[in-house]
């Protein structure tokens, strides 16, 4: 489809439906008997069970199965701060792929304020009505304080998928790349172009995982300890990254990368700047629609492994293959966090699905519309639920 | 079905469809192409067609069609002040019935708070995912401040059912009471109990629809000029009701008078008290499941009309002949505010749903399952808009 009959059709659809999303009944309403158990006077009897059990609205009400995705609309696609209603649209489409990947109900939330403590104090409000909270689209650096006070607050988790949907998808792809290049963690040097909200999770869960030369770069420069201009993430990053304390930008240090992974702007990263890279480098340019560097191009250049978050090359690198199964397993293991434990095994989890026969350099990471991936990362989550519990005991 | 066998069936239900509300696609979403016109890249069009022009969200994203119903589960039901998960259930119903009646998407948020301030700013930060709020089971008098604020401070229409609802549906019936008993506004007696926000939401509505002698009484005796434990909202009416200054009980007022309308607690009224009316009385004794005097009662002591809440006896007054159809008006004609003069239309819509030929004293208020209501209501709504604007010109 062109861009501008997809645009006509994407317009037209959206108006003639009024968006995309309806709240609608599970149970039957048509009788006056019907009303009377969905409504006065049976629904007492409800009220009363989790009155007396609260923990009972997880099984009596759709709270056991409702997601909230939140957002204040500061940072939307490539769009930027369009503000809460023009982000409707995206979330909208968000709750679709939550149903339709997970079976979860997920309800957009469109916040007017850009406050980080009103959109905490919102958020714990609306907890009683929610098994799960999906941050969306919040510019950095505020996304991180309102993950980690409400990640401390909540008894429900808190997933901002900007971040660590993100940091997940590219952790799987990378495992499998890994497997194709016949490097390991260990001795691979990896730069990050972009140290904004999905740049800083990147590093972090790479550097849990157990990869340990990690150089994250930034409009600005490389992050590095004693750059004046790093946020507090930044600043807590350069200290676990960049490890010969290199000055400049990313032309400084992609000499002798092993990985290069782009969540930054449109061509950035040059021919021949991959020429310079190590052997078997790998390539996830993950700027959308037009990425750090065009597949045709990095591999001619000498890369082994491209991705990017396009839809028509292979290797596509799309949260719906993270956030779907990653809510699901965490509602139904009924856990209060996710951990970073559980962010790995998810990885692990989508990097499986890729058989050793099946995998190739232009297939380390399944389909954004592999239906079976959600459940393998859902049951990867509740494995690791319960080798915690198994520790504990 | 007997009580027992109603609260069994109600728990398997709800336990067995984990609540009753789900969030559902209006759209197909099946193949790539869906997603690329309901999400990335197709969605980019209109997030900017709306950054661009805001009230088209009202016709391309769900807002246009979604009402949110909004509680801190301070006074459901009968049950009182039971906190917000166990309130959950009521709004399940309500939604559900928004749907039914209406075609609306009303989505329930039960807040964890109780501060009017913070429930005033989360619905305000909350606005732009919806075009109307729902206020449900707030107890008085923060629900009077809350809808105030709100009313001011708001583009969409607020209303707080347990007030309004109630009372356009008491008018309703009272218009075709009256013409059953041929009697006047001008020239009857009203005598209302309980003096929450239900019975100052009626006495402010039946005297601006033209009753003019209206008495509201309270557990804490008659509400008066000067009386000491009056919140604000009482001793607003306090100016407006109770023509003669009187003191007391219900018992001190009801000699005479031609209407009760009882929204307070079970068998508060007894034959006694009813056969010291007016000939020809008009009696609703809304409080339920116990009604403040059972009909059979009523009638046996000279009553000529009487309602009650429940479904088992003739006249239902139930607050479901009026919001979906309030709010279906008022979406369908974007009104920023549901004023009284929309109420009186609305319970004028109401009350000619009953024909003249239809009227009868078992009949003066429509079926709370007439699927025709809402849309009458709707429309009433529409006219006095439609009114306004050529008022206007």
């Amino acid at each position: 489809m062109s861009r501008e009959s997809l645009s006509e059709e994407t317009i037209n659809l959206h108006r003639a439906f009024r968006g995309k999303i309806e709240v609608a009944s599970k149970v039957p309403v048509n009788t006056g008997t019907d009303l009377s158990l969905i409504y006065t006077p049976g629904v007492a009897d409800i009220c009363k069970a989790i009155a007396d059990n609260p923990d009972e609205a997880d099984e009596l009400t759709s709270k056991g199965n409702m997601v909230a995705i939140v957002t204040d609309g500061t940072a939307v696609l490539g769009l930027g701060d369009i503000g809460p209603k023009a982000a409707m649209p995206v979330m909208e489409g968000k709750s679709l792929l939550f149903k339709k990947f997970a079976g979860i109900d997920a309800f957009p939330l469109c916040l007017d304020t850009q406050d980080p403590d009103e959109i905490v104090s919102i958020i714990k409000a609306l907890a009683p009505t929610f098994s799960g909270v999906n941050l969306e689209d919040i510019s950095a650096p505020r996304c991180f304080e309102i993950e980690e006070r409400l990640k401390k607050e909540l008894d429900i988790p808190v997933f901002h998928d900007d971040q660590h949907g993100t940091a997940i998808v590219v952790l799987a792809a990378l495992i499998n790349a890994l497997k194709v290049v016949n490097k390991s963690r260990q001795n691979t040097k990896v730069v990050i172009n972009g140290a904004g909200a999905a740049g800083i999770a990147i590093s972090d869960l790479l550097l849990y995982a157990g990869f340990t030369d990690v150089t994250l770069v930034s409009l600005e420069g490389i992050v590095r300890k004693g750059a004046s201009w790093m946020n507090p993430r930044q600043a807590s990053m350069a200290e676990k990254t960049n490890l010969y304390g290199i000055e400049g930008g990313l032309d400084d240090v992609i000499t002798g990368a092993d990985i290069f992974i782009g969540v930054s702007a449109p061509g950035v990263l040059s021919k021949e700047q991959v020429q310079r890279m190590q052997a078997d480098a790998i390539i996830f340019a993950l700027a959308n629609p037009v990425p750090e560097i065009y597949p045709e191009d990095a591999l001619e250049a000498g890369a082994a492994v491209v991705g990017t978050g396009r839809s028509d090359y292979p290797n596509q690198i799309n949260n719906l293959l993270a956030f779907p199964g990653i809510f699901k397993g965490a509602l139904h293991s009924r856990v209060r966090d996710i951990t970073i434990d559980m962010k790995v095994a998810a990885a692990e989890g989508i990097a499986k699905v890729v058989s050793d026969e099946e995998l190739s350099p232009e297939y380390v990471i399944p389909s954004a519309l592999d239906r079976t991936v959600a459940q393998t990362v859902a049951d990867s989550i509740g494995q690791t639920v319960n080798k915690k519990e198994e520790c504990l005991v």
